[in-house]
């Protein structure tokens, strides 16, 4: 056994993320030591290569840092007590995490879609030795959000969350929005900063903002992860359009990832949604993200803060194994209650934003009202834009009451028919918050 | 020794936090054992008198609960792990707390002025006797602001922090904002609601947003608690021309509490502020409060709720002991470094808001205009209202670049001074957090 009053730390990948932590792990480690009472060095790296932004030679931990390229060599290493792996993917890195686990090691990760699509599993084996695998940095990057449901906020009954969680959707719509530019634009922007993958199938179709909402509704309700349960829409069919006439109703169209406790089951969804601009996540703008959660004690609560980048992402790492350090293990050890059912995006229950293509107003707009009359489905408020002359095809908007997403889109099918309307509806879910 | 999976509580004081603490521990007691594995059971009440909020017998803990009167009776019960102080004042809770740490038990609190003005004392208290003193529900009541501090952000070096911590504040500042209201008026409004004390001093005059902020600046600065050193201005000199002026140049009037690390040392201070719309606190109405955290590695965070409330409070009070039960109070041995300077608000540096009333318009603010020139203050922002007539008052409103305080305080003694001025300056301090 080695000093109980250092722990050693191995770091596996040292890419964004990696220099972070190891860079805030140096810089601030005279100040964690304060608070902790603990030396928290790190003595092993695994790369395939160096990271420019990581100074070894300069750091903290100059005398004893150890670097390998074979990544497997850290998680041999039986001197260290944390394995931090920040390689992503979920090949390798659940092999390297589940070595670690397996020789005794706490586990401290980034990665959301190891988290999202084998955590269930791998929290059973980190429980079985003895272990935790911790993972505040996998969602919301900087934001203590995990801790914040696990722990601030654990004797609440949660009801709901919704959270920006997906920061480059986040930017391309807030620039969309500001700047009246079109989505491809945004994106080649976004790409060129480095804030979007060269491929951005994962931020901008919703998968990246699913695996982290997986995550946060497993831990809001106790629950198993569900990732496969999770429905994902994506932001590439807003268009400017949708963006103004939002507006002009006094919503933002924002990306949000939403979890509900319902009678009917759990609800878990990632897509493009109206918000009120009065509530609180329409001023979260650009990269930034925020989650807001109710619980039935402490009323409606939100965290704000950089969802991705090298320190910010770095911080929630760090503070893992700070906790770790310290002993503060016993929230990290994951008890979830039974399966619960997750219900069908059929089944939710929202308001909604319709948008047609409508010629032959006056008479049109009677028959798709009727429709929806029929359904039983309530309109809110209604936008026509004035016909240059008769027969001109224009679009009309309207928002609807609340109503089960089944009818409402057996009502859009039925106005998609009419002889009036042309084209597919644009539908877009609202959502209030309120309750 | 009992049953190590059952936790037994203890509440001193069933007011309105002592309620909401024992409704939600009765409510989802099922909840937080499927979270914990533990059993937090309350087995003891001490409170001179029932509270009608609480049914004991309809409760979960009908079988177990004792109730005394002689709240000394609560601390002196041996068969306790947690006492919870919720008598509020500073004396008999002092002496509350005091008995039970030394009697090794826990102790959890939401008393802000038992803690800011003897923490320090009763915290080495706690570690002398191998227990902690744990305090969530002292500082913005449900928000996990504590924790966000102690353990969320614990890798970084705070830079500083700013937040909404006095509801009542913000709900009379937010009133008089958004229905032109005067202050008198909301005032009595909010005590009629029950947001504001019969004697409103301690909300209006800033002295419990000093004490909130002293136990945020220790936490953020890892130094000891130090309320003395509080610079503390109330709202009560805020009127409804501030507010509008402010509104022209872009500003909104919120009462903060502030706490910096300058090169010069910390700052503390609790003041009417113009914060620019763009920030976030601006949209923080009502009773809400929030918090905005500003670390080295993770940037600017923001954590918003409730502040105030029997069960927003008291899941703050809850998560206290579900951490204690759990064993994580490693986060909880307070750990502070050596004292460091708190400088005067003399020295302190932010812009300035200077409402003044003028006469001689041209001439006059010439003259002004001089006198800040030569103390080096640059004018950022303008307003002069319009004389219906040569000679007329009017008033002039002036926003500067940074300056020390200092040298803000010489100029207008000089201003005021001036032929051409008649009364006192107005000065609200103004705050960018850009860096």
């Amino acid at each position: 056994m080695h000093d109980q009053s250092v722990i050693k730390v191995g770091i596996v990948g040292l890419g964004t993320v990696g220099s972070g932590t190891f860079n805030i792990l140096s810089r601030n480690a005279d100040a964690i030591f304060l608070k902790t009472g603990k030396r928290i060095r790190v003595s092993h790296i695994g790369a395939r290569r160096d990271n420019p932004n990581v100074n070894i030679a300069d750091s903290s931990f100059a005398d004893e840092v150890k670097v390998s390229r074979d990544i497997f060599d850290v998680v041999k290493d039986d001197e260290l007590d944390i394995v931090v792996e920040l390689i992503g993917g979920t090949d390798v890195a659940k092999e390297i995490v589940t070595y670690a686990l397996k020789s005794g090691k706490h586990v401290v990760t980034a990665n959301k879609a190891l988290i999202a699509l084998h955590g269930n599993e791998l929290f059973a084996l980190a429980k079985a030795n003895g272990v935790v695998l911790a993972f505040e940095a996998a969602v919301a990057g900087g934001i203590p959000i995990i801790k914040v449901l696990a722990e601030g906020l654990s004797a609440n009954r949660i009801s709901w969350l919704a959270g920006i969680i997906n920061g480059t959707g986040n930017f391309i719509l807030t620039e969309m929005k500001n700047k009246g530019r079109d989505f491809d634009s945004v994106l080649k922007e976004a790409q060129a900063l480095g804030y979007a993958e060269a491929d951005p199938t994962f931020d901008v179709e919703g998968i990246d903002a699913a695996h982290k909402l997986s995550i946060l509704a497993s831990l809001a309700f106790s629950v198993p992860i569900n990732f496969s349960q999770v429905f994902t829409e994506g932001i590439t069919e807003i268009t400017q359009e949708d963006l103004q006439f939002a507006d002009s109703f006094g919503y933002k169209i924002k990306h949000l990832g939403i979890a509900r406790r319902t009678e009917k089951g759990i609800e878990a969804r990632v897509h493009p949604t109206l918000v009120p601009n009065a509530n609180l996540l329409t001023k979260v703008d650009g990269v930034m993200n925020a989650v807001m959660v109710k619980g039935d004690a402490v009323g409606s609560t939100l965290y704000y803060g950089a969802g991705a980048g090298a320190e910010a992402t770095g911080s929630a790492v760090c503070a893992d194994i700070i906790d770790i350090a310290r002993g503060d293990v016993g929230s990290k050890e994951i008890a979830f209650g039974k399966k619960q059912n997750f219900i069908s995006i059929d089944e939710i229950r929202c308001a909604y934003y319709l948008r047609l293509d409508v010629q032959d107003q006056a008479g049109g707009l009677a028959s798709i009202s009727k429709v929806l009359s029929k359904q039983n489905i309530s309109i809110e408020g209604l936008y026509q834009q004035e016909a240059p002359e008769e027969d001109t095809v224009v679009p009309v908007v309207i928002i609807t009451q609340r109503v089960e997403e089944k009818a409402m889109n057996q009502a859009i099918k039925k106005i998609e028919a009419l002889d009036c309307t042309q084209g597919k509806a644009k539908k877009i879910r609202i959502e209030h918050f309120k309750s």
